[in-house]
């Protein structure tokens, strides 16, 4: 299972780094991380350069389940989480790509082209953070289904 | 307004505390991290001890407004707990206690003495990353509430 994380920027802060560096070091789904840097115009049509510069990444990946994180989205428990991945590995995904916006979200046709959008909540986070906690749910949901005792009920 | 965090285990990773130092530099309001660090015991006496240390320290902390962070708590949004935490400083509140709870959540007697259960969504978070999260939302609330654009709608 190929998983391809499409992200709005480059994560600079050692913090974000690390973090990240480390879930993917325990995760054994083999993981990219591919960051986007679009040039910085004014917010009305910064969001539409990003989004074409996301679908043209999707593109390049072929044939992949889209996971696109959106407060507008669907939330799901760790385990369900879990139990969403695993279902569609089941059913023939074999690559999924998981797409964060940059700090103004995600624009309209990103939405139309991902097959599921995913929420952290009514909560805004950071999109930088957005990276690390999409990470480290993956690596959870891993675990969750390895039957690992990192997730706790 | 002042704001204690009582959180369950010591910080060791770099990325954790730079993270939590660089959010709590940007703040105005006063915020001071109690780290309380509970002997390892059965998981089943575990929340109980570390019960009896939080709720110790939410005493020495006097009248404080307490809020827990509980997964079966309220989502709020970044501008509804914003204008909450507002609220309550015109009704009088000078003081919250935020409790973070260790690897195996919170005791029911924690949950008891809490005024306020706050969630942040269905998912499980690492509790070393919900330090990190409550304090960005917190950062987050204080930008709302001066008119900052740190948050966009």
């Amino acid at each position: 299972m190929k998983i391809r994380i499409i992200a709005i920027g480059k994560a600079k802060k050692n913090a974000i780094i690390e973090q990240c560096a480390e879930y993917r070091k325990r995760m054994q789904w083999p993981l990219d991380i591919v960051e986007i840097e679009a040039k910085k115009t004014n917010p009305s049509q910064q969001k539409k350069i990003e989004a074409d510069l996301i679908l043209s990444e999707i593109d390049k990946a072929g044939s992949s389940f889209v996971i696109a994180l959106d407060e507008r989205g669907k939330s799901m428990s760790s385990p369900d989480f879990a139990a969403f991945l695993d279902k569609h590995r089941v059913g023939g995904v074999s690559s999924f790509c998981i797409v964060i916006g940059g700090a103004d979200g995600l624009d309209q046709s990103v939405r139309d082209r991902a097959d599921f959008l995913l929420s952290f909540g009514i909560q805004t986070w950071p999109h930088m953070m957005v990276r690390v906690m999409i990470i480290e749910q993956l690596y959870r949901a891993q675990q969750i289904l390895k039957g690992h005792p990192y997730h706790k009920e």
